[in-house]
């Protein structure tokens, strides 16, 4: 079992304060995401601007890609990101499309997919999947359960590298102890604390007790 | 039955050439349309831009959301879009979020759903469907059938507005003569023509030969 990477997700509302976030807890993260909502209201420039701190980190572009998986990939990946998420309702030929421009394509996982699908995106060659509780969904009370820990070594056993995210903080990861998690992706879980740098390093000192022996 | 209206999706890579199609169409069609690609490309500067070109032009933002609804929806209205497209795979919750924040919410039809989400949606109030024959899809040989339109028609008997998108051309419009359909998107049967212009006009002409009797 390896050790799980930490991921922040970066989903501020404009460039300014996702800069800021980033360069205090960059260091420290394994991944760096450039998050749907800051995607959606910057640009390309959010990738990019991002990519120039950060050389030589693992940085993902949220963009829940649903279509068009060709054209979007090429441009998150010229803009330096090395995984691209899709949507699971996304067809075959858009993962298929995507999958050529980018290192690794992510599947994220809403609503009601089933395992023969995620079977399909195994066997087109796509390596990761990103477990997911909406945030909208523990805005309405949701949270990780049972139900949630055994997909999610399911999904681990069909050969999947699975990223898990949603409502996560240091006291939620031992849910998921002895379950090889691929990455923990926390946004508000770091951006959100007083001092952001002290809780990514929270979150990696618990990562390292838990998966480190 | 009403006469379709006509929507340009603005799916350039940068806001320079879709500006450039939008002054040769926009004052043509009936709806502009912010496309994901241009979304993700430009960011929210993409929406206000055209925006402030059409100021009483109907404008969706077609984020495709799956999440973060309520934020995602706050920051496109903001900018100046009237619609926000959300994928169907999202969460009831998710949707529930985005539609406070827009005038009115659209439901991107991919991949498995059924009709008894599609009420789910109509229940919470979400008026308005997108039936879309995958771009990948289309790239991959498929095309609009009597399965499509069946589709189409159910929702629309559910109570949808229903637009239609995905390799349409203006050969392709007498498909869905005598099917009540709310609007017609093109991309690249506006842009790519020769000529923008004449190529918007002549889809307007037929849907008022078509519909207009």
């Amino acid at each position: 079992m390896g050790i799980p990477k930490l991921q922040i997700a970066l989903d501020h509302n404009d460039l300014e304060h996702a800069l800021s976030d980033a360069v205090k807890v960059g260091h420290i993260v394994d991944i760096i995401e450039v998050g749907t909502i800051l995607c959606l209201q910057e640009g390309q420039k959010a990738i990019s601007c991002l990519r120039s701190l950060f050389p030589d980190k693992l940085m993902v572009a949220d963009t829940k890609c649903a279509d068009a998986g060709g054209t979007v990939a090429k441009n998150v990946a010229d803009a330096g990101a090395d995984f691209m998420t899709v949507i699971c309702c996304a067809t075959i030929p858009t993962m298929e499309a995507a999958k050529k421009e980018v290192k690794e394509l992510q599947v994220e996982l809403y609503g009601d997919w089933t395992f023969e699908q995620a079977q399909q995106w195994l066997d087109i060659g796509v390596k990761q999947a990103i477990y997911h509780q909406s945030r909208d969904a523990l805005l309405s009370g949701e949270t990780w359960g049972e139900k949630d820990l055994n997909k999610v070594k399911k999904l681990i056993d069909m050969g999947f590298n699975v990223s898990v995210t949603g409502g996560l903080d240091v006291g939620t990861l031992s849910l998921f102890e002895g379950i090889d998690v691929y990455t923990f992706i926390t946004g508000r879980g770091i951006s959100g604390a007083a001092e952001p740098e002290k809780a990514a390093q929270a979150f990696k000192d618990e990562i390292q007790r838990i998966w480190g022996e």
